[in-house]
C-alpha cells in the first residue's frame, strides 16, 4: 500500500496529532524533499491556551481554532489525514487507522494529553475537563444553564439552589476558570437577571496540594491566591477531593453542594503512549531518549505531553505549549539532518518563562529572575497568546472580540447549544405528522 | 402561584418563544405597565436568514445568535425563562411549563416552524433541514467530513466516493444553500486537499414544483435558476423526491448517489398549535382573526410562522422573517391599546419585498414593481441583512467576517465539532486506566 504515489522514493513522514507538537513538526517539514502526513482526530488546530475562554463565553470555537488543512496549506508536501489511530506496527513501519494503513520511514507521534480523573473515570461525566472545544461548549452550556436553573427556581416560588461552581485543581487552568466564572458572575451577567444576583455565586477552587500554581514559584502562588481572593474566589489548599456525585463534591466527610463542578486536577498521557509497546512511566507518557526517539527505534519520535523527555539538569521536561512546539520543531530538523547525512542532536528545553491568567487585568509571570504580578503580567499574558496564536484572521478577530469584552463588559458568545446526543431525544416532539 | 410578585396588580404577558416575532413583541412591550415573560427552549435568539452561512462554515454560531437576556436587557419589566412549554390552559389562563406554570392575562404565542418531512419523518436522519444552530453545525460537519472522507479514500488507494450534494427543495433555503456549497468548493478548498479537487463536486438542487424560487415572479425565478447553473449547481425541476436513504435519494426510479443530503423542501408549524385546543389548517397553523387573536381567546394571540393569517386581499400572509416581526409587533401594540382603553385594529401584512441570495455577488429581488438580479440585488441583500442582524456588536462581527471571506477566500469557521452523542460513545476510548 503506497498511500503517497507522487514520490515513491521520497521518505515517508507520519505526524500523529495536529497539535502544539505536531503542527510544529509539520510546518518545519514544509517543503523540505519528503511526503508528510499528518493524522487527526479533528480537523482542526485547536489553540489549548484559550479554551476556557470558550468556555466562559468571551470567544467563538472558531476564533481559538483553525482548520489543519488551513493551517497547513502552503505546504505542497504535506497531506493532512482525518482519522483515529488504532495501532502501530512498529516493525512493519505502519501506522493503523480505521480502514486504512499509512506506512512511514519516519514517525512523529504527537498524541498529546487527556484528562486523568486519578481512577475515577466515573467522575468525568460530573466534573469535565477542559482539552477540547467540545469540553468548552459543554463547560459554557453548564455554566450558564446554572444561572437559568436557578432564576427560574425563583419563578416558580421555590428555593434558589445554590450557585456553586466548584473547580477541582489550582493549576493554571483551574485557576483560569474560577477567575473567568469570577469574572462573568461578577460583572457581565449582573443586569440580565431579574429574579437572581450572580454576583451572589460562589466560587470554590479546591487544591489538594498546599498551594495554586503548584509549578510555580512560591511568591507567584501566594499572588495568584491573593489576587483570586480579591475577586471572590474562596480558594481552598491541602482539600483533597475524595468523591464526586451530580451536584455534590466531597473533601473527606464534608460535603459541598455544587451547581456546576469542573476538573482541572490532573492529566494523564494520550492512551497512544501504551500502544507503542514501549516504555511508559506512571502517567502513560514514553520514556524517550535525549534524542526524543523511541529506545530502540532511531525513526520513531515521540513529542509534546505524550513524551517523557528529562532536561540536562535531570529535571522533567514541563507539559506547556512551549516545550512542546519546540519539541515538534526539534523533531522535524532530526528528520532533515539525518538525511542531509548530518549527526543527531539532544533535545534541550528553552525555559522562556511561564505566564497564568487569572481575571481580568490579573495574572502572574515567572520570568525566571523576574516575578510579575498583576496588571503587567496580564498585559504581558495578553500579548504573548496574541502573538502565538495561530493564523493572522483569528489574531485579529479575537483582538477585537477581547477589546469588546474588556470595553462593554459584554460576552458575545453566550449560546447554550444542546450536545448532540439530547437533540436526538428532544427532536420528535418537535415533529408534526 | 405568582411568579410576577413585584407588581401583583400589572397585567401579566406570557410571549412563547424569541424568533423574530416573539422577540419584537416583547420589544415593544419594554417599559409598559406590565410584567412580561418571554419563555423559550433556546437561551438565544437565532438570526435565522444567516443559518445558512453557519452550514456554510462563514460565520460562527455567535455571530447570528444573541443571548434574549441581552437582546432584553434594558427592559426590567421583562423576564425571560428558559423552559419548554408541555401544554396551556387557556381556561385559567395557565401556560405550563416542566415543573412551573406561568399565569397570563394576555398569551402571545410565537412558537414559530419546524421540518416538515411529508409523512416521512425517518428521511430527518438523512436529510437535515436548517432551522436552529444544532442544525446548521450538524449540516457543516456533514458537508465538511464529504470532503475529508473522498481525501482519505484516496489516499487509501480506493476508488473516490462520488461528491455529490443533494438539496431538496429550491425555496430560498435550497437555493442559499446550493449556492453556498458551489461557492466552497469552487474557491475555498481547492488549495487545501491534495488528492481530490474539490471543483468536482456535483450540487444537485431538486424542486419538486416548475421552478426555483415558487413563490417569487417568474422572471426572477428563471433569474435564479440561471444564475445557479452559471455557478455549476445542477438545477432539476418537476423532479419530486419518492425516497431517501443513507447516501442515496430517488426521483421516481431513478437513484441519486449522495455524500451529503440536505433538506430545504418544507415546514410545518409548531405542534404547541394543536396544543393550544383551536381550530388549524393542514399545515398545523392556528386561524387567527383578523386581530391576530384565536377565535373566542381575544388575550390569546398567536403571531409569526405559527399564524396562518390573511391579508385583505385574501391572499395568506406569507412565513418570512419581515411578517413575523410586523406581527409580533402588532400584537404588542394590541395589548398596549386595550389596556389604554382604545379599540383594536386589524393586521394588515406590508410587503416591503423579498430578496433570496444565490452566491457570491448573485442574489435575485422582488421590490414589487422592480426586478432586480445578479451584484445589486446581492448588494441590497448585504445591507438590508446587515441592517437588521440584531445587536451591534454581531453586526460588526460579521461584517468583518464577510469582508474576510471575501478578500480571501477563506472561510474561518471550518470546524468539524461533534455531536455529543457520538462524544460519549468516543470518550471511554481516550480514558487512561
Amino acid at each position: 500500500m503506497l498511500p503517497m504515489t507522487q514520490h515513491v522514493n521520497r521518505p515517508r513522514v507520519v505526524v500523529i496529532g495536529a497539535g502544539f507538537a505536531g503542527i510544529n513538526a509539520a510546518k518545519s517539514l514544509a517543503g523540505a524533499p519528503m511526503d508528510v502526513a499528518v493524522v487527526d482526530r479533528k480537523n482542526h488546530h485547536t489553540f489549548q491556551p484559550l479554551l476556557y475562554q470558550v468556555a466562559l463565553a468571551v470567544l467563538s470555537p472558531a476564533e481559538i481554532a483553525s482548520p489543519v488543512r488551513t493551517v497547513l496549506r502552503r505546504a505542497p508536501n504535506v497531506e493532512v489525514v482525518l482519522g483515529e489511530v488504532v495501532g502501530f506496527d512498529l516493525e512493519k513501519r505502519l501506522v493503523r487507522l480505521d480502514g486504512l494503513d499509512l506506512p512511514y520511514d519516519y514517525l512523529i507521534v504527537a498524541a498529546g494529553a487527556t484528562h486523568a480523573y486519578f481512577g475515577h473515570p466515573e467522575w468525568e461525566e460530573f466534573a469535565p475537563g477542559l482539552k477540547t472545544l467540545e469540553d468548552a461548549t459543554e463547560i459554557r452550556r453548564r455554566i450558564l444553564l446554572a444561572f437559568e436553573t436557578a432564576e427560574r427556581e425563583v419563578i416558580a416560588n421555590r428555593p434558589q439552589p445554590p450557585l456553586n461552581f466548584v473547580v477541582v485543581g489550582a493549576g493554571p487552568t483551574g485557576v483560569e476558570l474560577a477567575g473567568a466564572i469570577s469574572d462573568i458572575a461578577g460583572r457581565h451577567l449582573t443586569k440580565e437577571f431579574r429574579k437572581i444576583d450572580p454576583r451572589h455565586s460562589r466560587i470554590i477552587l479546591l487544591e489538594g496540594g498546599p498551594r495554586v500554581l503548584p509549578t510555580y514559584p512560591e511568591d507567584l502562588s501566594a499572588s495568584a491566591e491573593r489576587q483570586l481572593r480579591e475577586m471572590g474566589v474562596e480558594v481552598r489548599t491541602s482539600a483533597m477531593v475524595t468523591n464526586i456525585e451530580p451536584g455534590v463534591v466531597s473533601v473527606g466527610k464534608e460535603k459541598i453542594p455544587a451547581s456546576v463542578i469542573l476538573w482541572g486536577a490532573g492529566v494523564s498521557a494520550s492512551p497512544l503512549g501504551r500502544m507503542l509497546g514501549v516504555p511508559t512511566d506512571r502517567a502513560g507518557r514514553v520514556i524517550v531518549e535525549r534524542d526524543l526517539t523511541v529506545p530502540g527505534h532511531a525513526e520513531v519520535f515521540v513529542v509534546g505531553d505524550l513524551a517523557s523527555a528529562k532536561r540536562r539538569n535531570g529535571q522533567p521536561v514541563p507539559g506547556v505549549a512551549p516545550a512542546a512546539i519546540q519539541m515538534g520543531k526539534f523533531a522535524a530538523r532530526q528528520i532533515k539532518r539525518v538525511l542531509a547525512g548530518k549527526p543527531r542532536e539532544e533535545f534541550e528545553y528553552l525555559d522562556k518563562g511561564s505566564l497564568a491568567t487569572i481575571g481580568r487585568s490579573r495574572a502572574v509571570a515567572d520570568f525566571g529572575k523576574f516575578h510579575i504580578s498583576g496588571l503587567f503580567a496580564w498585559l504581558a499574558w495578553l500579548f504573548i497568546h496574541l502573538l502565538f496564536l495561530i493564523g493572522f484572521r483569528n489574531r485579529l478577530f479575537v483582538m477585537s472580540e477581547w477589546a469588546w469584552a474588556y470595553l462593554t463588559y459584554n460576552h458575545g458568545a453566550r449560546l447554550i447549544t444542546e450536545p448532540g446526543e439530547k437533540e436526538q431525544v428532544e427532536k420528535p416532539r418537535a415533529r408534526v405528522g
